[in-house]
């Protein structure tokens, strides 16, 4: 019990979709009251949880980088699956590691950590060693719906939520059956998904959002956007049909 | 212009789930910041959006408490809604009274102002008359995630977020598509929500959560949940398969 307890506490930390002002006053005393952070970002590339989290981090902070061995671009595949899986094997046991020590670890998350995020991996594998809390964080489709003031879901309509890796013809059908909408995950999938927005009829009220409350922010009629520079993290918005035009 | 510059400016202020520590930093500003603040409760009672709200109003800041004619319950009916956009016509004609005196009106929504909340019917009649910013919060939804410290969905999944008040037969039907799901307005739909849940074969992994993360929050199998206590406001989670049990 008492070796239990010396142990370091787990933290997933919801950081919000990139604005820091979007940060929750939860978030934000866990962040600093942690002695390490831990993030994942491409190889390569700064972390976009770390980004939004930055102006909360203390000097002396300890930082854990966790940078993906593949882009998660790369179609799917046995391959790549057991990369993937040793890669959040590795992860999880540097945190362990940290968490040993009797330090507490908080891994940043960019909008939720338990809505389409990386640290799910994380928590699979050590929630039930460690005391561990999940602190939730604004998802980047409330974000998406808050920048183009357009009510996203009301009354008894249903709102699905769908990946953009999805098969054209499971995308479409079901947009079809839903009266609100987000395709997340575009990238390389946006030129399919518009197809699928469009032959379930719901093209005029689609927008592409890209980088959400970020300086970067791009807002557009999905008709109008291009996919040669779409980001893996941009989303499809399919507000309410009761929502009035932006 | 001049005239219209002097205007007050209209916020649809996200407050999160209801742990007052769920604000998110920049909600904390505006509601700082705004002479006035406007929420909706039920007649007789506090309101919740308040509550989660209350840490951060100022002394000296006007109060416009937007009480509902009649519970949200009532069966829908031609007559139920004409009463509630006679309601909305009112207390969008109030708050935007004291817009045109250039007073600055925080409107509090529990959770995201655009994700089925009573925001939606201010914003529908004033956002093209005002300067209007919504400021996005933590949804019930992932409140209630974060409180099970289930992954509530990954990968390729489809969430969908339905209402307890549609009929037996759509919900269950719509379930049973889900790889996860969440269903809003309980009360008095429990029994028939539980029903469909347990048709559609997801009973096992289907949470009941009751004011997640706050005080009085009430954690329980859909299985063993009691229709004649559910409030309205409480939800049913049912994670990702992938998620790991509680």
């Amino acid at each position: 019990m008492t070796e239990r307890r010396a142990r370091g506490r787990l933290w997933g930390v919801g950081v919000g979709p990139g604005d820091p002002e979007l940060v929750t006053v939860k978030a934000q005393r866990v962040i600093g009251a942690s002695a390490a952070v831990a993030f994942f970002a491409a190889a390569g590339r700064p972390s976009n949880a770390r980004a939004a989290a930055a102006s909360h981090l203390r000097p002396g902070q300890r930082e854990l980088a966790l940078y993906y061995p593949v882009t998660t671009e790369l179609a799917a595949g046995a391959g790549y699956e057991r990369l993937l899986t040793g890669f959040y094997d590795e992860a999880a046991d540097r945190i362990a590691a940290v968490l040993d020590e009797g330090v507490d670890v908080a891994v940043l998350c960019e909008g939720d950590p338990l809505f389409y995020g990386s640290y799910m991996y994380i928590h699979n594998r050590l929630a039930s060693r460690y005391r561990s809390e999940v602190v939730p964080g604004v998802p980047s489709i409330l974000a998406g719906a808050a920048v183009l003031g357009a009510p996203l879901v009301c009354r008894n309509e249903m709102l699905c939520v769908l990946s953009g890796v999805l098969p054209a013809e499971e995308l479409q059908r079901r947009l079809a059956a839903a009266e609100a909408a987000v395709v997340m995950k575009l990238g390389r999938n946006l030129e399919k998904v518009r197809g699928c927005v469009e032959a379930a009829g719901l093209l005029e009220r689609a927008w592409y959002v890209e980088r959400a409350t970020m300086p970067e922010q791009r807002i557009l009629p999905l008709a109008e956007a291009d996919p040669a520079r779409a980001p893996y993290f941009s989303i499809v918005v399919i507000p309410s049909a009761e929502a009035p035009t932006r």
